[in-house]
């Protein structure tokens, strides 16, 4: 690729699509959630257990396999599906955002950025050049474009010159990749809450042309509001016959109001993170399984779930593992937030076929609205 | 039971026997090794995880559960094998190790021991109708009658003041139990070192009566010589038609040498806690996969070794997740280690039947001396 990527329009509902895209390692129906595998591993999880969850292609971070254990050791090792033993779609981000909100003592050039890794200080440099290559590496399905994630809040004319930097990166990534079989390359649209910036943008990477194009450099504190404000601004202004991804996002009310605007593909570090620190995510809420309430409480986290740790696990018992610090706690929690995801991917993929798209939003939020179960 | 329970002797080669009981939750085929589950969970495992693993039956600790949740708390969630979801039998320990390791302020006097819980301070009081009071509550299958656990060295009257103890403590223990359905309640010889100890407090079990019989207060600094000539010493005197429990035992060569010498039950947190640092057993000894020497060897663990890690997994990957503190990490290595466990119990058994003992237990002694694989 690029330009054999094939993405394939099933259906329509407003602005809200159901897609699928093929991928060496699998087919992926749209809109998806990608579960995050930082390190060659979704936190807290086996494979087998992601794809039991319902997840179908993951995410992992170039910057974090970058530093340890090194592409070329994974490259060495058969690439990332074999060292992780992920059997399906990979997707890798750039490096470009992580290297801004993890590494230290970073300079950047027109050329890339230079910093220090924030594990043990070692020194690295990151260019589109290298970041497509260590996507190669790793034997991503879908590779992003190297970018600069443009802090917020920006000014105008430091958004612009950040953007416009992106977008000849986004070029040199283009150059860089040279359509390798089995490999997609997705651009990313800059231009932080300016809708000119954000159409330039777009227009910029069609120009380049890619397999298909993210929305990146949001929820980093613009609130859900402009978030989706910058939608409405930019999804249009997409190629429609490209799969739309919006980056780093989000709660489930994100989610929903993105699929909304056209977008097919999330990744969120939310559901794993959040089953790490006791959040779990229901049809009425999130919920706090650290609170003593459910200390005597029978009932499973969400009694509409099928999901292992639903079918199988009282509140009591998943209360009283995180209270004792128990790994058993992130396992079951990651495991049900997952599914949580994942089944609501399904069901907006099964309105939009439907047409019903806007009932089954209505729905969720007024279920969400009501809030947890009462207390036994 | 007392005076029920089953335990069938299949086959004998030498000392070493190959037994099996019934529980009101599975069979148990011995010799056997429980894998631990303190605070309600094995820790790192999903019960299916460990079943999968081969165990047939594992422990929970009186101690921890009394402390948290509350063994009253656990009956009112249907008890401790719906509470964990482990379908399987469970035998507890009557909590006077623990006490002894890890409560604070302890006082022990003719009624019981008061204690400090280790976790926020509170006042407890173990007796041994307390005690057994617990494990009904837990619905353990197997209970252990209650004892006080003799420090390591001690003089011979310490010993056995502290023996003659845990024998009234143990008649308090069958008194209290009073023969419940589905559930079996256990002996323990103390006794130190000391032979003349331990054959009075052997007797001392036999005259009270109880389903099976452990041999408490080892594996506590005595070293392996001393704690094989004190089985020797021990277990003859044990009734032969009953199970024989080493209890808090052992490293692999343990096993071998106590089943040699008629033990048929084993516990220990020794595969399970060395799976959450990094240490491996194979069946070339044991395996540091902290040690860089793995970072680029894409060879399994242990390649004799059925079990999904080495299936699945290179050392490099295994070696990542160490070094990277991932949560996969103790998952991986926890499933091997109790895979290991009773893939080393499966074979004695096998071994005792076909009257080949002597010879598996040269073989496995001399696969060990060999130590690891060189690297790649």
């Amino acid at each position: 690729m690029t330009g054999d990527f094939a993405f394939c329009l099933r259906a329509r509902d407003g602005a809200a699509r159901r897609g699928q895209f093929a991928t060496a390692h699998g087919t992926v129906e749209t809109p998806a959630f990608m579960p995050v595998g930082t390190a060659a591993t979704v936190k807290a999880m086996r494979p087998e257990d992601v794809a039991a969850t319902g997840a179908q292609i993951i995410l992992a971070n170039t910057y974090h396999l970058m530093l340890r254990p090194g592409p070329e050791r994974i490259a060495a090792l058969g690439g990332l599906h074999r060292f992780m033993n992920w059997p399906g779609p990979i997707l890798t981000d750039s490096g470009g955002y992580q290297v801004m909100s993890l590494a230290k003592l970073r300079a950047i050039d027109e050329q890339g950025v230079t910093f220090r890794s924030h594990l043990d200080g070692a020194r690295f440099t990151l260019t589109p050049e290298r970041s497509v290559e260590i996507q190669r590496l790793l034997g991503a399905d879908i590779a992003m474009a190297f970018d600069e994630c443009t802090p917020f809040p920006a000014e105008e004319e430091e958004a612009r010159r950040s953007m416009e930097l992106s977008m000849r990166w986004a070029a040199r990534s283009k150059a860089a990749y040279r359509a390798r079989p089995g490999q997609a390359l997705f651009g990313i649209v800059q231009g932080s809450v300016y809708p000119g910036l954000r159409r330039r943008s777009a227009a910029a990477l069609v120009e380049i042309g890619f397999d298909g194009y993210a929305v990146g450099g949001l929820a980093v504190g613009e609130g859900q509001e402009r978030m989706f404000a910058v939608l409405d601004e930019t999804v249009p202004a997409l190629p429609a016959d490209r799969p739309h991804y919006l980056m780093g996002v989000g709660k489930p009310a994100d989610l929903v109001g993105a699929v909304r605007r056209g977008i097919d593909l999330f990744d969120c570090v939310l559901p794993t993170r959040s089953g790490r620190t006791a959040q779990a995510f229901t049809r009425r809420g999130t919920v706090n399984l650290r609170n003593a309430r459910h200390a005597d409480d029978p009932r499973p986290l969400d009694a509409e779930c099928a999901c292992a740790t639903c079918r199988q696990y009282s509140r009591a018992y998943l209360h009283h593992l995180v209270r004792a610090q128990e790994i058993l706690a992130p396992m079951l929690l990651t495991a049900h937030n997952l599914r949580y995801y994942a089944d609501l991917m399904a069901e907006m993929r099964g309105a939009i076929e439907q047409g019903r798209f806007e009932d089954l939003a209505a729905g969720i939020a007024a279920r969400q609205e009501e809030g947890d179960i009462p207390p036994v």
